[in-house]
Order: structure tokens, then C-alpha cells, then sequence
């Protein structure tokens, strides 16, 4: 196993023009809430409210390019987002691995995506196995 | 509450090319086993495996776009990856409302994803709450 209990890493991501319209051209969410600005602030929020889904790429990317090792796959995630994330949010995301079962190759790594102001807006965890 | 339990929901989603290459585009994951086709014979798969993410983009089309009403947002979302998804597979995308709690306006749908040999490759479920 390359990974041990403890490990962890640290990245950064911006929710920048390209990723967002670029994950609305491929995938063709254009829910209000995240392309009205004005319906975004009738609900209570400070504009549109970038997808969370936008995040999970994020993961996919940190998996796959970001591990010590490319013989990863994803078995599962889970992921909150207790609060929103907003267009050109810089998100610092720090991750542990939290268990590791070496015989059968697979790890449990815990995330978290904090905005500027220390504000946790996604976090989970991701299984992985080892190829 | 615009659901109701038991409602349910059916789509179909295609991993084209274009979806690939797009998300791929947006989000920087190239890790081989998405896209050396070699590699991922190596370890046992028929081709290039999709990237598990590419699904959670199908969601969000799914929940901003496909639910009876606009006023959602997803709160959070689990997923499973039991088998791999391959180039241009078409997928079957189905949905229930499993629970209801009317006096927080939060719905659970759970899904699954079923490729045309009828196997399930993705299951789980989200947490949306009204808007």
C-alpha cells in the first residue's frame, strides 16, 4: 500500500469561469440557482451558487493526479456541503487518510474544501482501491 | 413539498466522447487508467474506465433540471461505483423518493445507474432540500 493512516495532502482549487461554464457545457445543469444571479439572491444567497458537483471533479482530479500513486480507482464518496460555494471561490482542500485495510488494497481518505474566509463548504470522504 | 415518497424518475445518460473529453478539459484528470486504454487492459478492465465523476455531473443535470420543481439545492450526496463504465455506454438512470421530512422541506432520493447489460454500475443517493 502507498498510502499510510495519517497521510495527508493539501491543494487548491478556483472555481473559475472555465470550470463553470465549462461543467455547465458538458453536463447542461442550468438549475436558476446557479445561473440567475437574481434568483440566487431572492433564496437568501450572495449570488449564484456554483454546483457542488463542480467539487467532485475537484476529487477526481485529487485522486487521480494527486495521489503518490496512479494505480487508484474511486469505489464510492460521500460529500456535504454545508455551505455554498460562489463563482471565483479559491477553495484550500486538505485531505487524511483515515483508515487503510492492507489486505484487500483500499483506503479511506476524509476531505474538506474550506473557502477564503476558513468556512467549511464540502466535506466527505472517498474510498479507494489500489490497482 | 413538491415530492412525495415513492415518486420516481427515469433517465438516460450516454458517456460520449464529448462528455469525456469535456470533463476531462474541466477538471485535469488524466490519470491512465481513464485514458490509456493499455493500462486499464492491464488491470483487468475492457477499456478506458469513465471517470466515476462524470456520473455526479449526470446528477446535478438530474436534480437541477429533471425535478418537478426548480426550487432545489442538493445538501449532499453518496455514491458507489460497483462496476466500470466504458466509452459510449448508455445508461439507464433511475430514481425514488425513499424519504420525506415536510417540516425541514428535505427529500433522500436514492438511484441507481444500470449499463445495457443490466448490471448496476453506480448507486446511492442525495439529500435535496427545497428552496
Amino acid at each position: 500500500m502507498i498510502l499510510s493512516k495519517g497521510d495527508n495532502f493539501k491543494e487548491s482549487f478556483i472555481v473559475t469561469d472555465d470550470v463553470y461554464n465549462g461543467f455547465i457545457h458538458v453536463f447542461g445543469d442550468r438549475n436558476p440557482l446557479h445561473t440567475d444571479e437574481q434568483f440566487a439572491i431572492g433564496k437568501g444567497f450572495s449570488g449564484k451558487v456554483m454546483h457542488g458537483n463542480i467539487l467532485n471533479g475537484f476529487l477526481s482530479y485529487f485522486v487521480g493526479e494527486c495521489l503518490p500513486s496512479k494505480d487508484v480507482i474511486i469505489h464510492g464518496q460521500e460529500i456535504k456541503f454545508p455551505n455554498p460555494v460562489y463563482m471565483n471561490d479559491r477553495l484550500a482542500f486538505e485531505a487524511v487518510v483515515s483508515e487503510i485495510s492492507e489486505a484487500v488494497g483500499v483506503a479511506i481518505i476524509k476531505f474538506k474544501f474550506r473557502n477564503i474566509f476558513g468556512k467549511i463548504v464540502a466535506k466527505g470522504e472517498i474510498q479507494i482501491g489500489m490497482l
